[in-house]
């Protein structure tokens, strides 16, 4: 039975998905068309969709609980970042061949622990054969007090930059995918290479954030394309001119060592990417209840920079050291990151 | 400059995805990870999700505008079908190489056209490289009354049995681009192949029909999968015994002209599929009022069959001709479509 294989997509759907809806009544047992979603009064819907797909986002051959997710988790930190509660999911899968019981089990189980973990359900979805390889896009809900969106274009002068949890083990956890020698190399050990493999493979964002977002920043974003890249994006969605003091960015216990032994530049982890922590923008007049709610909702959160005061046409990103000096990031590449030096 | 390639999702969305959100405020012009949808008081959202791909719901070389048009005309078919009026949608687009910029002014001319005849506008998506074939999946988002999203599951005997439009016309369509000389053998002309192929390519929901549903319908659904086996699965859902009149489902004139020739069975017509139109069941006082709202909105209705009264486990869907003989549908595959007989 272990390898049986599902043809038919409304067995694939009853004896597997249709149990995620429980808990929803708007998803109709997953036996409708659409889903209906009810807000309460002044609440609006927060809604962001994101694919993954095998070979560009996932390594082929990766756990089928892995890949579920990280699916999931790639769309509910866009949620969480600004400052929205997750709801709800639709799912849309793309199966290269039909799939085997084994492998539904799997990956439903890693669906239902995280939406266990998000807080939501699976209200809908399309299943496909593809001749691609596997494909789970996954479009996600959440709820915020109606115009309480966290926007990424609101960052202000005199703010001061956080990020959630730590950043760079993803990254450690991806060199160590691509090349396992490496292990050998950095002289890790293998819970310390477990925890750089499970960032990458198995991000947490932080969900309990939203709360202190949403009552105290002025301006948040998920960091997924590196935090150095994404920091840029939101200055430059500003118009802001913002600076990162490289050292105050937070690490774990095993990337601090490997970046203190000089094993892996510091550069190379806050531009790595798929961390999926919160970088965030707080007025100063804000940043104790801010630190307050993140810490009583069990979320680190760290202080790494600051919004300065920016000319017209003055807007970019600036990363500096612990003696104040412009640090080279990938070569010239990050040149046009900034059009003029920031305060 | 017409074969010049696009690199860069930045480039992409802010020069062909970004105007189409113009008019739609909680996209934030596609400049934020998340759109924000909000609610009149008394609405609830209807939200669906369907993937096109390429060598799976469409060929290879589909000319671009006609992929956007399908895309978004699948999603916005089931949206209608429940009674919801368009709002917006998502669009998760994967590219198996760097697009021309010629093929995405093309594909957003499509998809331009589509919102502007079905009342939406684009509200946020994701883009992405694939190893795989071209893929576009689209969540869309319509507004209903709270509570009002027309079922699948809801139909009651004593209802009247309905279809939107005409029936079969994109099976015809889709034989003829697999086998173009069934042209000469079916001797229909240039106007009635083109015809058959836009039904196919182009399709229309009705998106007027909503109103009306809302207002009458005790159950709807599209049919996507062909009128029979729709049909059977709203019977099922429903646990009611349905029958349909064959010799009173829609055609329209060439499709009429080959059923009454004998070239294409009737039979092909009415299980082939793509149609996407409504099927709906009304209870028989209000056909009147469904007949007359669907009118006054310009979407032309036609009874073909009635729910029947159901005994314990005893649902289906039958399937007779002019004389009440039920008709052989597919061979023997659509024996298990009904367990017993039906009234």
């Amino acid at each position: 039975m272990a390898s049986e294989k599902l043809n038919s997509e409304e067995a694939i759907i009853g004896a597997f998905f249709a149990p995620l809806s429980r808990g929803f009544p708007g998803a109709f047992e997953l036996k409708d068309d659409c889903a209906a979603i009810a807000l309460a009064p002044g609440q609006e819907l927060v809604v962001t969709t994101d694919a993954v797909i095998e070979g560009v986002h996932f390594f082929a051959g990766e756990a089928p609980a892995a890949i579920a997710w990280k699916a999931l988790a790639v769309n509910i930190s866009d949620l969480i970042a600004k400052g929205a509660t997750p709801l709800a999911y639709l799912l849309a899968i793309a199966f290269p061949d039909a799939p085997e019981r084994q492998w539904l089990a799997a990956f439903t189980d890693g669906l239902r622990e995280a939406q266990s973990a998000f807080g939501c359900h699976l209200a809908g979805g399309d299943t496909d054969r593809t001749p691609g390889p596997l494909s789970v896009s996954i479009t996600a809900f959440g709820t915020v007090t109606a115009g309480g969106m966290v926007r990424r274009a609101a960052a202000r002068p005199g703010d001061e930059v956080y990020v959630s949890g730590t950043i760079g083990d993803a990254t450690l956890g991806l060199a160590l995918r691509r090349d396992p020698k490496l292990a050998g190399h950095w002289q890790i050990e293998a819970g310390e290479r477990a925890l750089f493999d499970a960032a990458l493979s198995c991000p947490h964002p932080p969900v309990a954030i939203a709360g202190a977002l949403h009552a105290n920043a002025s301006a948040a974003m998920d960091i997924s394309d590196g935090l150095v890249k994404d920091f840029y994006r939101m200055c430059r969605a500003s118009g802001c001119a913002g600076r990162i003091e490289a050292p105050l960015v937070p690490l774990s216990g095993p990337a601090r060592r490997l970046a203190a032994s000089g094993a892996v530049p510091l550069a190379d982890l806050i531009t790595g990417g798929e961390d999926y922590q919160v970088l965030a923008c707080v007025p100063p007049e804000q940043t104790g209840g801010f630190e307050r709610m993140a810490n009583d909702a069990g979320v680190a959160v760290t202080r790494i920079g600051h919004i300065g005061a920016a000319g017209e046409g003055d807007y970019g990103a600036l990363v500096v050291d612990g003696s104040g000096r412009t640090m080279a990031l990938m070569g010239t590449g990050w040149d046009h990151f900034h059009n003029k030096d920031a305060t």
